[in-house]
């Protein structure tokens, strides 16, 4: 990766300021949390861990001329470079109960001192993009180590709590109102020099019919709705896939309802009908916006919408789940990743970076759907309105919600 | 489906000719051909006859009040319509030995004659809709048929024809080039009151970036070089499911090719490199694309080029695979089914059918490709360059071809 | 194979009659019916009439030196001899729709001409021992015949019976009574210069302790009572292996009785509670056992029991289940296969033959249970009290049965 | 279970030194390797701990009327005894991360605290049986510890070693030689009041026709030549499932040899050829003796020639692999689990316990093959020449080797 970032001061003091934020999430845990997979789509936390540590052992250390810590290193937490060579096979990250954590949190020391030695370096240039990405990626992996840990919590037949969080007074959400938006020729894309990653680029023009989209997400009493009405029992609600997804795995509520309650990274509660519903797969956004009279937003139209909506989001340390929406078009940054309508793909004119760092984004463009928004576990500065998640539409173990649009006049 | 198609006349005719036209791509057959089923996505000969002759009766004469020569009928030969009821399950349409192939083509003719005595009837008109559906129905498992049959004979290590066709003399493909497009709004999608599927409406602006489209397929020599050069060994040139399927299916060449040889339904054959590359999954088409510096187009691209090219295609009966590219821009319709870079979704303002009819298309937009154009197997007339086929992106059992594309200057 | 037999007199008439016998029973069928295979442990009929004759090619006619009708068929129709070559996957017999079944009807007769040329010929006594085995063998595939279409028409929704036989008049079964055993040293196997298989020899001393063996076979009444006593759902009455299969498959009654009914031969009867209970697996032998406060018999106790029984059962043409028990100590052969406590397992001393022929029995010694008696579907004459028939615990489909057995005094 | 056992004296603290070995085995590792579980046959170190403690709970105490320490603890750690209840899926206990370490060992001292109050208590006697099952059913766990761990370790590219040992000097194995037993009536199982399994009783008379027994273990030496001959690709010497599970695994050497290395407790280290062969399966057992001319011993024909073996084997600490077998018929006991050629089967007049521990060993009756022995792993004291382990025949990571027989004379 060449590309040359323009403003390197104070790179390598966030890179290391973010790097803390990682432990700090993993501290509230038990030892026995970091070891543990509990799917083959989640990855330990120890591993997350390490596998940060190494892609700036890898890509900037290495770039630099540094001698591995360990050569084995490349094959232990190598997540999907091909270019990098061999790893361990994704669904038996598990299973590295070696290197421990002590020993894992010792190389992270270890490279988080070459790093800082690298503060004023003249070399410091050659690896600014490396380090900016970096920081991205450790940012990514704050908000993966933190669905992942819910995932294997929720496997626990205890139900513990990740932290114990201070729960806003309850308050209803406000009603569902629609912004209208006249289409036409608009841009979307990422534009200026800030930091943004490849799938984003470049900023283009699409054309869009007429959209109304809805002010909030819905919520969790809305869902509960469908679901009372006989949603998972009804086909014409369905994509086919969706409904054989249902027979498959004789679903009726979303990841984390069961027998009325709520799993949270809070312990299991009762489901708070105000909150946005979240980890439903795209199957069930779908087929609840269907049955709502709706349907879900393309990314084209939600980034044209999200220049309009209040700044939001991000709930702070202590609260795990996405809050109740404010009043006005809101809910559109920080609260919960939001399935659109379009399948993950490049855009007119897309390039991936050159090397390993083409593997970030663009090889993973097939068999997904785009999500948009940023979640209430996203780090705060993370997200923005040209961000392109992506996952496959089976997948429910984000923080992922539902924003309604239909066709406008 | 209350919508009145003002052409009345001459349909019942058309439906007929189309049906016996059926019969015909049969009959080359032994009668243990009809009657197998070599993988779920595949059907039987046997199947597709009376499917497509329930589709009929349940949906044309069913709505007039007849009564169903069978009511059993609705279980055996449903393919997927969950508003209709339960079904055999697809991967055991094979187990059907009952009813046979004489009944079969009984039932055929107590519904054709039922069919032929519409005409003139005053109630034509309340199902001119459902009779038009139908024949284009009955067209869409003309080209299945064949297909299945061919994936059929392609398991038995007899290699056996499907027909021995008289195949025109050798010739060389003219050289590839491109043709420039400046882009900017267009529009795509079936306008006017002919024929159309739902997923093809309504008629709509997109916009553009500039682009260019290559002239003709790509031919069986050009991947002969992509595979030569190492193509299925090199992670960089796949997407990230496509590296994972070559994994787990040990690929190395697409579908039919073998030992060098072709299998077509012709039997084995040397690969003629002239011919179009078919049978094809969209990882090979996207990496054979990688490969030549290209990429595929997008279904708007390619709908909007599809106005410059010389109608082509549709090879005659005898010869049943693509032929040789003629020079100029050319190969768009009837020749291979183009894969595009765009996931099957609805169109803005796109409105399914009601009824039963509305799960024909719209219930399988997700995790699928649109292909474009028709192929050899496509019956004249049944394709349009509206026309959008979809598939996943592992499906190689069609006869799916690749055209490539670039961004414009 | 270098066994010279002693009694080559009507050897040759005896197997062409043998194989008039086989068409006999494929000729209630229809065409179709040739062709399916309806899952990967039962084969198509076709398949079995091509098997068998390739068997008396290759074995019998191969070793006098004749051409090969198509060297192919050692491809197509070898079963499981891997000393002969690679073969077509067992799953995927049901798509071998060439040669087609005139193709392989033509293929019997030249054989059989062929076979039946070798009357007189100097050469016969050679070959003596592969004709009787290749005899033998096609009555095997005989009674496999039968079960393979019994499954396959199972699996038709229209439930369509192979043949409507004449049934005998109801009666009831005899009250089950108990035949006693004092046990010490016994002998158990084939004795004497007529054929036996090989896993039946050599005859040798087993040790058996005193034991009880039941006068007839458990009745479909006895077997209902055990379901409607929630027998299905109760764990302690079950192998652990046993009860992972319920829970896997939601099993609650043999293979055959669905609502009530009770598929056979015959199509669709009632439940005949006075008829031996069939198409169990080996866990549901053992769970009715358990039960009944009994156990299975061990193969040596059976054996040795055998001796004293009325010879029975072989039911005539035109009725395919196994009749209601006489009074006495009866239906040891001829009713159906009756599990035994006996894993299949060498004899001691136990040879097998040399050559391909040592793959007919030997290597399936792991993993599978031993039935004994021959059933309703066994041709007569081909069951014998030395016979050992063996299937995995979880195989349904043969008419397996269940005598019970108990500690003696 | 009400059988009174006649010496309690002593019981009480035999059990509670047991249970203090069980965590002297755990402590060489670190604490991430008392978490993870390797596949659904292995359970993690903490799961062992815990479970053996609830075994105690729920059999000793929940039998005296304690409360349980946590109510949950019955769904956690039941293994497998439907007659208590549900519990968590078996591949699913690596998930367990809480209760964490530091809780399982509180939860150990607890229920230790609670057995040790038993000394003296006037109510022993009617826990007996269950605290001296329990003993040894820790010992069994003692031994699936070290078998799990060294499973989940050579999963791990970093090979770690469980503890260092200290090897004693290599010397040559003593050549092979053979003992003569004449056979006739003979007695197995166990008698006398000492403990056995159930499944052991009771004692009972076996025909044996004369047979000749190994001397020794077959050694890793003659096990390389079979390898090298070979072996591994000539389907004649294999069981058809055998031949099956090569090719579904491409097997080609025992589980822990890898490209020449030996990956043991002790890390990877030259194979030793002069030590058994261990960790086959029985496919591998029965090929290795097919190839060597001989077979496996039935379980009988073991139990009866063990009579005449020196007592031998079970290693001392620090060296975690069978040793050298010594001059003179030795290694029956503690060197390595050997395959017998008996299926594990009830013996005759076999009778469960009652209630739960009825579960322990009888409801595994099928599809397994018997083992004897024991092995290095096994704690010394445990094995005797009764007793009947059992395993699938897949099964390869208990030290599972071979010894030869051959029919007598």
């Amino acid at each position: 990766m060449h590309r040359r970032i323009e403003d390197l001061a104070g790179l390598v003091a966030r890179v290391l300021t973010t790097r803390r934020a990682t432990i700090a999430l993993a501290e509230p845990l038990e030892q026995e949390d970091w070891v543990a997979q509990s799917m083959p789509d989640a990855s330990p936390v120890k591993w997350h861990l390490a596998h940060t540590t190494w892609f700036f052992e890898r890509f900037v250390l290495g770039a630099l001329g540094f001698e591995p810590v360990d050569p084995r290193n490349d094959y232990l937490f190598n997540s999907y470079y091909e270019s990098v060579g061999k790893r361990v096979e994704r669904a038996k990250r598990g299973l590295l109960t070696r290197p421990t954590a002590r020993e894992v949190l010792a190389y992270r020391r270890t490279i988080d001192e070459r790093l800082a030695a690298l503060e004023g370096s003249p070399r410091l240039a050659e690896v600014g993009a490396a380090l900016e990405l970096g920081l991205h990626h450790e940012e990514q992996h704050q908000e993966l180590l933190l669905t992942d840990v819910k995932h294997l919590l929720s496997e626990n037949p205890l139900a513990p709590a990740y932290r114990r969080g201070h729960s806003p007074a309850p308050r209803p959400a406000p009603q569902l109102a629609w912004r209208d938006f006249a289409g036409g020729v608009a841009e979307i894309g990422h534009r200026g020099s800030a930091f943004s990653f490849d799938n984003e680029r470049p900023r283009h023009k699409v054309y869009l019919a007429p959209f109304r989209i809805a002010t909030r997400l819905v919520t969790a009493g809305e869902y509960r709705a469908f679901v009372a009405s006989g949603g998972y029992r009804k086909p014409e609600l369905w994509l086919s896939e969706g409904w054989a997804w249902i027979q498959a795995g004789a679903h009726a509520a979303p990841l984390y309802w069961r027998d009325g309650m709520h799993f949270t990274l809070d312990g299991e509660r009762a489901i708070d009908d105000a909150e946005p519903v979240t980890h439903v797969t795209y199957y069930e956004a779908d087929a609840f916006a269907r049955w709502a009279g709706a349907r879900l937003p393309t990314e084209a139209e939600w980034e044209h919408a999200a220049a309009d909506a209040t700044p939001g989001g991000f709930v702070e340390d202590g609260h795990l789940h996405p809050r109740v929406a404010a009043e006005g078009f809101t809910q559109m940054l920080g609260d919960a990743w939001e399935w659109t309508a379009s399948a993950y793909a490049p855009y007119p004119g897309f390039a991936p970076l050159e090397g390993a760092f083409g593997e970030y984004n663009g090889k993973f463009m097939v068999s997904q759907m785009v999500l948009r928004g940023g979640s209430c576990a996203t780090p705060r500065g993370h997200a923005r309105t040209t961000y392109r998640n992506f996952f496959p539409p089976s997948a429910a173990w984000q923080f992922s919600g539902i924003r309604l649009a239909k066709d406008g006049a």
